[in-house]
């Protein structure tokens, strides 16, 4: 009960952002972690607009909301990423220009560094996001991978990203890599160098999101205790395995969705994740930041889910122990 | 015991083809496979050179092996492939050519009617092989699909690949393609799907392999029954999950053989396949093409392993039966 | 949430119906699904007396209760069994006669024409049931089965209810046959070998019911999907297995309820049923009637159960989705 | 190593004696247990012809073969059952007669009788096989059983049996009920009521087959250690759930060997049951009578079966050991 | 819904018990569980003081709890065990005396003596608590056990405690061993060893706790089954098991609490523990005593924990049947 | 097959040495690990009699074995154990001595220092053995250990065997503790302290015996590979858990071989270690010595078993590959 819940708002940027608040805060939510695209919170205004911060603060606090964070996970996407036309739907005009990848990477990466001028402005110091990679698409090495290009890659990431995170340090803002397959980093292994890859810079952390974890067999929790000091934002968000020996954990190519995949999102707690094991595992270490759903179930209606998720997380997420409990057997 | 027991040569390619025959002969196998890169099967000389399929059959003959099928899934990999730095390494110079991939993919097309040529030369009338992909990278949808990109890559597989089973269809060969990460069809769905896009033309069936199954969690006997008019050719092959909640099962980007991956490939029997069952479903579907060992243990000493997996094989696929128990207990 | 639940008053049937509405009224039921034994529903009065089907709606209405389907079971049961002291048992008087099995199996086809009559009086259009089976006796086979009786058995089946279902035709009524040991249909195979002995005729259809799908290792929710077109009504109702080594799962011959047995029914959300999965299903295939809670356990107070179960119900059934989530990502 | 390792000849009643004497020895069996149909061991004769038991023994000596056990199944399965045309098929046709059911039963049970004195003739004190049921038929409770008529159905057992055991006790012979679905025990529960049915008459006891334990989720090994003082002989034959959500454990009114059953029985150590496990449990109870292979395996050539079979007994069941480890560490 | 349900105050002897009954009360207990420490139920004022048990009834009276049991653990753990410094810190300084093995285990007897004369006192006739073994800390055979001794540990125990039975006996008092580790019984095998120590005297049962039963893979349901006439009191107490390969299920000498334990104490329902199986057991043994939540979890906070945990029972623990279903489906 | 296969000849004590080494020899072992107890090998004489060394490598050549190791375990125990009579019988006259505690702890402790004195004689550079532990026996924390305490259990190992490990060093012989319940180490936490207690001095490691692993669920492969560099010997001794709900995995206090123990040893490969995961580990850390079978199994002949046991190891332990796979795809 201790954390405060929010909603990420990344998947409801149909509805514009007064719509939304209205609708959480009556809900019960605690905050939003603000999506940079739709309407939510405009990256561009945000610098230019000397009026837009506090008018997206005067709708939460009507609200009753906090901001914790902001979500900037499909421009990050294109700073390493190869990029091709899927790169088009998900970024600003601006930022996609004509498309040449160059041009595309570099221009991700200059609004990258606004965000977090534009977070510093609104008051939050925390950025969540994607980073793309150079390498993902080399996953499974066949053609045979030159394993010097998969190094390079990792260099890549650091060459492109260190400049952005140089201006997260002057804000006093720290960016949350969402590990999530096609990011440079997506389950032990690659975070781990990831982080070396930029010598462990300490605003350079974790939006730690167990949904992305559940389908690769991966636990969420011991992963938590492993990168403890890098735990910076965590998404609550669930994924469920339907495993039958016809459907494939690789997805078939198939939509999110469709019945014929052998994993998909659900809301949280209608999946494989052990939010339990994982609420404890961030007691432990001492994560006190938000719980924020990144609600998404391609079977459940948006607003019944959310607020069943709401109250999924209310009655998991106990508050932590202070006490020793074979100490009340012994005489003082 | 009815079903020959061959040797895939693909991994063996470091020794010349004489030295490999009479290992081969002297381990009991009953056959080779060969693959059409080292020296062992050369397609251009097989074209080129009048003598030159009667010197492999020689050296097979001597050795007592017979020639089933050939492998040729290297050319194959970069008929529908983007094309990357990669396939040079695994490419024959003159179908590399200047690296542009329009034209790479055009001569690794026509290099596979020339290896369907070269095998009815041989008398040989099944080749393996891969089909390569244009939309495997796509394999995790984000940014998010255009699914009529991924219905595009099947149509650019059935354009690219039509002419060329033409030329199969005319030489009296059948193409088994590897189904596999990587290809056009890698599970249930896509296979479906790929076998739609060309019509379910004769000549193009499957070159089914356990080992790439089992790691996705699919069940290869269910697949042998349900694409059973299909199954051209089986390869012996395996894999093993060693998931611990700390190895992905994705590969982490690291190479075959390293402690830290979510899978591995293992020398048929130790590891997740489930052999007598898809020798089972084999014997129903009335398969009696041979069983041709793929190997590759990065673990074990590759001679050792051949013939561990020979002998597993020999005792493993027993003949099926033709009888009906009960009968024999009931009066005539 | 947008299922009606209703309650199946079979297990009630030493209630009257007046009390037994009351209470369902009074729990929030939607609905009841009137069995037709005890008082609850009365076909031969439904047909000879004009006021009695008034009289059941006024006391539903009267309880703000909806009913959907009748529960037609003990009747249908013996249309196609070998008849035995069992049947007298649950047969009403004038139709188990003097017992002569011929006769009894016709006077059960008759009744079971009534009811398909009775039904539309009372403006119902599904009717729930069993249909009996002249082989399921022979379920292990030993002696050995001649397999041209269990085909017979089939066509057994079609011939006996080819003439009940002209008379559902005729009134504009569906029978639901519920999948159940000891009827016809059990399982996949059954069930496909049932439907398609009648030649899938449209009036005959499924009244689904999971809890005796689960001790028999089978998945609902897939068969929910394969048999989508024939889903016609659903039963809530759950069972569980108990297997330790020394309890059989064919149940040794002991009533529901005792200790040793394998298996048992349970209240709904208390056993092995995936009902997510099913409802998820149900979903998908557009199945949108009503759900309708059987409620029966041996170990728990009826009352207490069943509001236990409209509740588990109530929280499990969640309004499917209308928005596919990656296209909040997207710009329009 | 220390039991002998006998087939049951009830599988290959096509072969007569003489040929299936000489494959089994030359095999390197032990022995047979001689099926009481086809022309293996043939009671009437055995009776009626003072030089019949000396030619059967004399082609047993022959082959160096002893003969622990007869094996009576199909005679015994008639005494208790309903009788129908599946039975016929089974008699002999002097025990079936008229087939008028009652004539049926009881000279079943003078067979039986036969059978006995027959055994005693040969020297062979052990006589296997089935006693039917009269009320297997009712094992799934539907129509509702009345409980008394399972009870009286023990009773019926008792009061046909016990005439039989009379004359076994007379000559010495004991009887050992393959305890197995169809018959009046088929589990722990229905064991233990049988054995309580006759008051645990000694010459009323267990021949142990796992293959009919293990798809009803039974451990033999368990079995064999509650049971332990009615162990009288044991059969090894195995048989393997194929449950994959789509398959019933009921079997589906399917033939044995058919793709979609949920079980079917499979040669020795390619199925569910530990036989390790077993033939510990028996080395703890002091069992040292043969282990008799009853080969069925709907999939496998029988004669490489028998072989493979008797194979796997050989390295299964080791000598039990009479040491105690740690002493070996104390000073004496 | 018919079993008071309690709350062992044990884990909470830093509080006054003034402050804990009015929480206890407050929070909706049906009664408290006392201990014998803190000042919770203090043993040796209950008999010097007439007006203590008074006072004692009035706090609890007050707050509309009850009392039906005493939990004595402490000082009953001193009766058997070998004595060393840890028993110093949980026993009461007059026990304690002067450390003397011999002595401080003949005090704690004649202390367990005076519990059930001030149970009586209190009108409560059950005291729960520990036994202590001569020869737990022999568990391991290692040096090799003289099984002589281990004999002799049970009699050890027989002799100590039967004085002590023989009061309970006198005044009316029942005795609850806690089945646990570190006791003389603690799983299904000491458990019958430890009772037939003392002969099945009826005054020394269980208090059944299925916390120890869960973490040795021990069925708690099954136990109740098998000692049903010995179950005299319930605790309801919960442990989870975190084995990963590298947690030890023996606990690597680390204290409750500590993330690398193989197992820990965790509030009821966040475990292993089938609390519905437990409490269906309970139902066919006809317990119908108190189920006192024993609250134990180092990573919740104790509070929140407590009212969880009742919630959690007053849903789980729901009213035995007194119908059977068939029945309704019969005409009478 | 790379790595010697020896058989550890503690549990074949009551045989001379002479007729056990014949055994051996004729059997197929490479050599034997020699016990320090019966005649097998006497530190005592080692050292007094000059010929002692001779003799028994004579009678190793003449069999053709050799010796990588003896096996001191017993005299180990007591260094750091609380003595009790169960030390008696394991002990030789003159270390037990008057069988006061503390002079029995420094006997065994100068005991365990000749013994290195003598394997160096016999030109062994490896003993292993057990270390006692001054706190194995407060296992479970109840009465609740007193964590001060246990710390100072390590302290009091290192203190012990610190001086003995001086004299290993001098001799240039190697310790290697078989990390075992009752031992200072037995799982991964309990190796962690001990190592660090002794400042991870060289000459302390590992004698790694994964039957002890087994049981309590712990990866014997995974220790492997964490501990790669303290690994100095292999045992081959195998364990199976019997857990059913009613055995305890802690023991009951029975003997092994007990039919109602949770958990056994086994012969090698008749239990739950996962050899090939282990023998694979092992050739990826680099382990090349001995794989030393520790022969232990209440339900099989010793001898049958013993042979048994080395052709187990002798198919599992294959060699390692010296060759990377698809480089052979790839062209030079």
């Amino acid at each position: 009960m201790a954390r405060p819940v929010t909603l990420f708002t990344g998947q409801w940027a149909d509805l514009p952002l007064e719509e939304l608040a209205e609708k959480a805060g009556r809900w019960g939510f605690d905050g939003l972690e603000l999506a940079c695209w739709g309407d939510h919170f405009e990256v561009d205004k945000a610098l230019a607009d000397d009026g837009y911060v506090g008018r997206v603060q005067e709708v939460l606090e009507r609200n009753h909301l906090n901001c914790f964070a902001l979500g900037a996970h499909l421009v990050g996407q294109a700073v390493c990423d190869p990029i091709d036309s899927r790169h088009r739907a998900i970024l600003p005009p601006e930022v996609w220009g004509d498309g040449d990848p160059d041009g595309v990477r570099e221009r991700a990466a200059e609004r990258m560094k606004d965000t977090a001028r534009a977070a510093a402005r609104l008051g939050v110091s925390q950025v969540n996001g994607f980073t793309g990679s150079a390498i993902w698409h080399m996953l499974y090495s066949f053609p045979p991978n030159d394993f010097a290009v998969i190094d390079r890659g990792y260099e890549d990431f650091a060459e492109r990203w260190s400049p952005i995170i140089d201006v997260f340090d002057a804000e006093g803002v720290q960016f949350g890599l969402e590990v999530h397959p096609t990011e440079i980093a997506y389950d032990f292994v690659t975070t781990r160098r990831t982080l070396d890859a930029i010598d462990n810079r300490e605003s350079f952390g974790i939006n730690l999101d167990p949904s992305h974890f559940a389908h690769q067999s991966l636990d969420t929790a011991q992963f938590a205790l492993e990168f403890a000091d890098r735990i910076y934002h965590v998404h609550v968000k669930d994924s469920r395995k339907r495993l039958d020996g016809r459907r494939s954990i690789l997805g078939s190519h198939l939509n999110f969705g469709e019945e014929a995949r052998g994993w998909d999102f659900v809301s949280p707690g209608h999946g494989d994740v052990d939010f339990e094991a994982l609420f404890r595992a961030l007691n432990r270490i001492g994560y006190d930041g938000p719980l924020s759903i990144e609600w998404e179930d391609s079977g459940m209606e948006r607003e019944w889910g959310a607020q069943d998720a709401l109250a999924f997380v209310r009655r998991t997420d106990f508050t932590p122990s202070d006490v020793a409990f074979d100490a009340a057997m012994q005489r003082s």
